[in-house]
């Protein structure tokens, strides 16, 4: 052998490739098949939870080994060393959150070798997000931000060969087509995943259906992705883990009476067999790893290479050699075989009879909003970071930080809720941290953008509970300066915390604004932990286009401003009282006084604005009637508890024969009426409290739940919904969208594409993920509950619509996590607030309304706090992009730095017509001199998109050769200097496309 | 960075040195200390038994990893490649049987690189025997074998780089003189272990005595050692263990909440400094590693990495590095520090005030005593290879593999008895084996040495039970050849069983030897699964230098013949007949007929020969008086029991108060009175018999004993112990063998340099091993025990000797076994059977007696059986090496091929006087054409000898530089040309010499 015209000593080569190759890589770098035989590709892999039982740094260091034998550096660093040894082997890299942490810690000689494994297909990214995410409560927005960080992280580091080319998704608890979608925008050529309801997998075992193509998306067209099933999870060949976690027999092949060759050959091709009766193929992938294998990588090569190599020399049939995922996928395309159709999703995930892994839609409710959270500011820290020209590497740093963070609270054990409570606290840490970060950024650009070139512009993260510490202890008076995400001007009502009862609110140009001051809930005053002597919130209504400042100062009384006109308790209200006497422990009661109750003798109690007439049944205290678009419904809402044993972070297991059950206690409620807005105060229980409010102007109906601390016993865990029950006829179906994007139709009890087994668990296996809406219609009316943060939903009777809120349980399902989720904070059980809006309109109007709504409550005006003296009258604000020019239907979904020079800009219409526009206004004023179009993810250019097209069953003639899609349109590339006409763009509905500018 | 005159891409540094350097190992390669400074050698390192929990091939290949994490393969994969990577890391191989067996596997390019390591004194070996031997259980020659065979092989393999400098005894359960000895006489610098007395270690630990010279030959000079004890058993640094098998903290030095460096750092100073106060000097040496770890190197020397750049960078007293032991104590001895002296051993080892770890001298005496028939076989077939000049690569590889596996049999968890049942049943499974091929070889030898040029030459391996499948199915006559491992021609009683009662044996010459024919001990016969119909055994006296064959034929009746000649009996006995009636239940009865029974009336049956005079108490059953080599003394032989429940495989615990508990039931018994051999047939109990026997001409007397199965239940474990009490007047001082080879001097309850804590174990702390022999004497007389294999013993009263022959268990006693030693075979707990020789002498005339019989009894003719008809009265008898022409002290201990052209002959002296011969003529015997003396294990000749020589605390001046060790004696090297006067050799008393002949 020779190597670089140079001899080198023998102790050289054992860690040397045997034949040093050009830079071949992707497909053309695939280990040799053979046609006449049955190829089995061996693909190592192994599946890093980014935090589960550990955290992310615990699982990266291999810190806390005692809670699980887990270290991601030693898998990367040994699976590298084992690879450089022989360029046959393979392995597939899946998280870039880890990834890229070892990178960074290596040297650059390590870094060349790992470059080269790259670069010659022997190291392949499949999937290559920062995390493996969630597909259940998981936005569609923080989603793509994830693959763009991670793929754009690959890009910069590897170029072009790092791009992965699959989707590995092989762990998430089921499958959302609004994932496919994606994968199928990002160009990706197909996805495999391991876990599908038992009866959908038995089914497609029986029918050679486990491997198929996925129809992603109702509005778009070519969203079609091949989507693999794995037979056997994720994992080895049963009786073949040669990992340092497993004890299963190595190969033992020398002069040994532990000799096991001809056995272990004879195990593996039974196996094998196995599976070639449910794939189509002559092709047969076998992954081999599991959760964080190959800590020792050594072990687990050097038994599959002895695998390998007898497997290949005892028998004819059969062909196998390391491969990868993709490698298998270019295998199958290169058949020509054709596949079935799948139009729907895989939820719920049921993995037996009695185990829907519904729960997780729900567990950790506040975790699931401090994401919301998250995406808010880094949305906001985004955009403001492009408008300021933000360079500084701490605030490139900063933002980095956010986005990754986000990336991390993704993955399929964070936002789910499915992490052990220490790892939980931690996904807290991070995300703080990366609020604090982004929000410093934001803090930055605001100086240079407005006139406070000293201004505080705090960020308040407890607003949600009326808190504010800026607020509270500032003088009285404050500037509200109001970041808004969206494309277009909005007004939107702002509530700040305030602590006495006469305020002036005027805008940027000293005009008084409209303002009341209500009183917060007394549930929420009295909570324990609740850092705030503040006891009113100050309300008014601002617009935005993208930035705008508020002033707020303290009066003696104003006579002129609007102010909520408190009437004269009619009554005392014995269980108020009863309450107040609770209350009293509390240093800081709120003393009630505005109060307006209702009258005992009326049958209801009316509560309306301009656009909606709520009625209040006095004797229930409930919900009655709403009118709004011009329509009326009954819909009387109420809270109910699901009393289980069983339920776990993962599934939602109702006991045998146990329905819901609702709370049957009378309602006391106590109705605040203000000019802006109008307000009912419910106490449903000692721990169910509601605010019931409507805005003038605002066309939903909000429901401020407080739920907390749920009572459970040895016996009884409990799982809090809120039901809206109206009279619309909808015979089991309802409507649920996917990662906040399309909607899918659900029927009760039915599945797309076979019986699923609900004689366990009727109601789990009816629940669905709602990441932001779910909804049901007759052919005249139509309710939609828009939510704020992901949550469990059904609609298990005609008109009936229900979310879960909260849950605090008593077992362990079993699944790993080996904690009951039993949430607590400051040592009691953990209480949650939060925010589902009510929309009742006409069928024909309801989708703009509900769409508009659902980009508003997704990303509302961000609020930053300054003390009025930090205001230079004399600044000017710089002026700012105008996307007001897009179409009503065109959602600024993305704006951020990409690389030094250039923005990622990313349009979504997410109405139902097609849009036509021109950019070059957004470009100039984003001072770009170049746009190129890409992928979905921003790091392909989209002229060079190619991904593979696989053939339908039911299709005609078949092709002679294998086919690929590339865009339907012409990706648009241009330079400033070319003709306007040039950038034009246009929007088909749901479309999304993503522009790179580059800047001047 | 250059490297060999060319380029290399970066992906290649990787795995390469930073620094080639030219082959400097040993000393020479040691790291940098600093003199100012505290220098804290990191010993990284793996404990890998030979077998314990799971077979030697299990560890070695990973198999079986629920039982215990543990794959010997990867630990040396994963570290040498660790080792490639930085030329400052080191790591001591211990066990050279796993060793030879990875190399075996590896391709020439890593054992090129391996060999560039262990020539940089980067891998270095430590112990490098075949195995870690026990040192309780084991016979000297023995152990001499197996560091022959490790030294020899890395010898061979990597040449003078590899030669250990240190011992590495950590794990053994206490520690031998012998050993020590050995260790001197091989050249070693020094030893280290890790086990001592509790009480020993802590008052070693207060006085800085834990490191120490040991004068380890009360007859041979310079036999001083260094020895250190080290501090925390022999594993890493409590809390540092990077090993995949624990869950202590990585170093986490990056960015992260969970960075630990300071911590980490302040910490492991705090450990140092603890160590700082029980060892001497500036030096510290901290051993980083525990059983079978390094399975996963990287994650190991990642984190040492990391700790040692740390502390070398946060403080400045401390100068951490990796090293090596005996790079540490060449720092010590570079020191001139003093060191306490040692003269005793370390037995019996107590791990707590109630732990003494005396059981194991005992357990499993059947496999104690395989291990001796294995060294008979290899002895035999060693000196039968030499004489044949066996050198087919079949007889060579046999041969080894017999030499390998009884180094197998000296690990510290074989011969000891403390490994699981099921690996024991595989150490059966590869001696069995073993012995085969050994005898395969004598048969081949035989062929060619004697005149049956197509013997059979089979082995009987169950002669202890009288069962040999040759002659019983082989037609009336068969020709039993005898081989006589030792130096002198000897004359010894042989049995061989027999079918028939009148048979007629004839030597070489034709002439008719006296002959007599005996009935095997009913309870023998009644064994269930003794396969075998022969009922009696053929006794006669042969005389064999070294291989001389008897003719044995069947005769109708031989009137001449010497018989055993049966007497009338005088009355039946009742609990014989009930005996007999037991009996009924097994086919193969004996008949019972040529019996002799004592008389009842009498109060004595005397039994005597014309050395020997027994008495027999007629009303006990049991031997009374013993009358030999003029010295009569009243000697009560019984046998006894500790009835135990905590004992263990390791640990002897008696319980609380309770004593032994001698039988008290009368001992039926029967004497046969031949006139070759008396035999006195003792039934003590249901499952206890024994057979006394003297041998006319014979000066010991024999008494081999019958026990099992033993009765146990679930409250009762009982351990048997044979009890001889005599008059002699012995005031608690008693001699034990140190591995077979010198005595020491043990007196009841007391230790050589501390007080033991015997409070809760009186009797278990005052056993100690005997390997061949245990003996007491008052100022005229003195009662010595050998024994047929290791065991337990002790003396508790004036007189009294006790040896403990079997053990049946209950309960693991918690060291990690996980197993009730609870043997059992054919599913019945198991029968054991063996001898024990009692000689009565005067004090005076002791010595010589006892260790002649410990050299026939250890090494006794092997016997081979052949057909009559393969006899060919015109073949010659080759000629053999006289070895007759040594002085009857002097022990011809082994003689073995060596290398192609070489043959290894080691003599010992094992009585108390000088002598002197010329060794002239048996190196042409041999064919020999020169001679070289060798180091004690053969592989270094003995003029290069230098070791390291230690300052006493006591000495007066103290030397300038360092001192080392020479050989006292001019080394023995001569060719065949030189004067007759050059092959002159001199023995001191209990000296061996060993010598490498190199043929013609």
């Amino acid at each position: 052998m020779k190597y670089f015209g140079c001899i080198l000593p023998f102790f050289l080569l054992l860690a040397i490739d045997s034949k040093p190759t050009a830079a071949v890589c992707g497909y053309e770098s695939c280990p040799e098949t053979k046609p006449n035989l049955v190829n089995i590709h061996l693909v190592p892999h192994s599946h890093d939870d980014v935090g589960w039982l550990k955290t992310v740094d615990q699982y990266y260091y291999g810190h806390k080994n005692d809670i699980q034998n887990a270290g991601v550096q030693y898998i990367i660093d040994t699976v590298v060393s084992e690879l450089i040894k022989d360029p046959k082997r393979r392995f597939i890299q899946v998280e870039t959150a880890f990834f890229a942490k070892w990178w960074q810690e290596q040297s650059e000689a390590v870094q060349q070798s790992v470059k080269k494994l790259v670069n010659e297909g022997r190291l392949e990214f499949a999937g290559g997000a920062w995390s493996m995410n969630d597909e259940a409560a998981v936005n569609y927005q923080s989603v793509i931000d994830q693959f763009t960080l991670g793929l754009k992280w690959l890009n910069e580091t590897f170029g072009a060969c790092a791009r992965p080319r699959i989707g590995w998704q092989i762990d998430p608890f089921g499958h959302s087509r609004e994932q496919a979608s994606m994968f199928a925008q990002m160009g990706y050529d197909g996805e495999f995943f391991a876990r599908m309801d038992h009866k959908d997998k038995s089914k497609r075992m029986d029918k050679f259906e486990l491997e198929m193509i996925w129809n992603a998306s109702e509005s778009l067209d070519q969203m079609e992705l091949f989507t693999g099933m794995l037979y056997n999870k994720y994992s080895h060949v049963p009786g073949f883990c040669f990992d340092s976690l497993c004890t299963d027999p190595p190969i033992i092949d020398d002069r040994s009476s532990e000799n096991n060759v001809e056995v272990r050959v004879h195990d593996f091709i039974k196996y094998v067999q196995l599976l070639e009766t449910h794939y189509r193929s002559n092709h047969i992938m076998v992954p081999m790893g599991d959760d964080f294998h190959y800590g020792n990588a050594q072990k687990n090569y050097k038994n599959m290479d002895k695998l390998i190599k007898y497997v290949n020399q005892l028998q004819f049939k059969y062909h196998v050699f390391y491969s990868t995922p993709s490698c298998y996928l270019n295998a199958l395309h290169q058949t020509l075989a054709t596949w079935p159709n799948k139009t729907q999703d895989f939820f719920p995930y049921a993995s037996d009879s009695n185990s829907f892994w519904t729960g997780y839609y729900t567990s950790r409710p506040t975790q699931k909003r401090f994401e919301r959270d998250g995406n808010h500011m880094l949305q906001t820290a985004k955009q403001l970071s492009v408008f300021a020209d933000l360079k500084s590497e701490q605030q490139k740093k900063d933002l980095d930080y956010l986005r990754q963070i986000m990336g991390v609270m993704q993955h399929h054990d964070a936002i789910t809720g499915t992490e052990k409570q220490a790892v939980s606290n931690d996904y807290d840490r991070l995300l703080y941290d990366g609020i604090i970060g982004g929000a410093s950024n934001a803090r930055d650009a605001l100086r240079g953008l407005t006139n406070l070139p000293e201004g505080e512009f705090e960020s308040c993260l407890q607003l949600n509970i009326s808190e504010c510490a800026f607020t509270q202890d500032s003088a009285d008076n404050v500037v509200v300066t109001l970041f808004n995400p969206l494309a277009h001007t909005s007004s939107q009502y702002v509530r700040v915390p305030v602590k006495e009862e006469n305020y002036q609110v005027t805008d940027e140009k000293g005009r008084v604004v409209a303002s009341e001051v209500v009183p917060v809930a007394w549930q929420v005053l009295a909570l324990e932990y609740r850092q705030n002597t503040t006891q009113h919130e100050l309300v008014f209504k601002a617009s935005v286009n993208k930035i705008a400042s508020y002033f707020i100062k303290k009066v003696d009384k104003v006579e002129s401003r609007e102010i909520v006109l408190p009437k004269a308790d009619k009554k005392p209200m014995t269980q108020l009282e009863k309450n107040l006497e609770v209350l009293k422990r509390f240093k800081k009661v709120h003393p009630m006084k505005n109060v307006e109750t209702h009258a005992d003798d009326d049958s209801e109690t009316v509560v309306q604005t301009s656009q909606i007439k709520l009625t209040i049944d006095n004797n229930t205290g409930r919900l009655k009637t709403v009118e709004m678009n011009g329509v009326s419904e009954t819909i009387d809402q109420n809270f109910a508890i699901y009393e289980t044993y069983e339920s776990g972070a993962y599934v939602f297991r109702q006991k045998e024969d146990v329905d819901l059950k609702f709370l049957e206690d009378k309602v006391e409620f106590t109705v605040y009426d203000g000019a802006l807005v109008k307000e009912v105060h419910q106490q449903f229980s000692e721990w169910i409290s509601q605010v019931i409010r409507i805005y003038e102007g605002v066309n939903r109906v909000e429901f401020e739940w407080l739920v907390g601390p749920i009572p459970t016993d040895e016996d009884t865990a409990r799982e809090i919904v809120t039901v809206f029950d109206s009279e619309i006829s909808s015979n089991g179906v309802f409507y649920t969208d996917s990662n906040g994007r399309e909607m899918i139709k659900r029927v009760k009890d039915k599945r797309e594409d076979f019986n699923p087994d609900l004689g366990r668990q009727p109601i789990s296996g009816n629940y669905y993920p709602i990441v932001s809406r779910i909804a049901l219609e007759d052919s005249n009316k139509r309710i939609a509950l828009l939510n704020d943060r992901a949550q469990g939903g059904t609609s298990m009777q005609n008109g009936q619509l229900e979310l879960m809120l909260h849950r605090r349980l008593i077992r362990d399902d079993g699944y790993g996590v080996g904690e009951a989720l039993n949430e607590q904070k400051y040592e009691k059980p953990l209480i949650a607030r939060g925010k589902v809006y009510l929309i009742l309109n006409s069928v024909e109007e309801s989708t703009k309304v509900e769409r508009v709504a659902e980009k508003e409550i997704h990303l509302p005006f961000w609020k930053f706090f300054s003390s009025y003296s930090k205001v230079n009258r004399n600044a000017s604000a710089k002026p700012l992009p105008d996307f007001d020019v897009l179409p009503q239907s065109v959602h600024l979904l993305t704006l951020e730095p990409f690389s030094e020079h250039e923005v990622l800009l990313r349009l979504e219409n997410f109405l139902d017509h097609m849009v036509s526009f021109n950019i070059r206004s957004i470009l100039d004023d984003l001072g770009g001199a170049e746009i190129r179009e890409t992928t979905l993810d921003g790091n392909l250019p989209l002229s060079e998109m190619k991904r593979m097209k696989f053939q339908h069953d039911a299709a005609g003639s078949r092709p002679k050769t294998a086919e690929y899609f590339t865009s339907q349109h012409k990706p648009l590339v241009a330079h400033k200097s070319r003709a306007d006409s040039e950038f034009s763009v246009s929007l088909k509905p749901m479309q999304i496309r993503t522009f790179i500018i580059r800047k001047e």
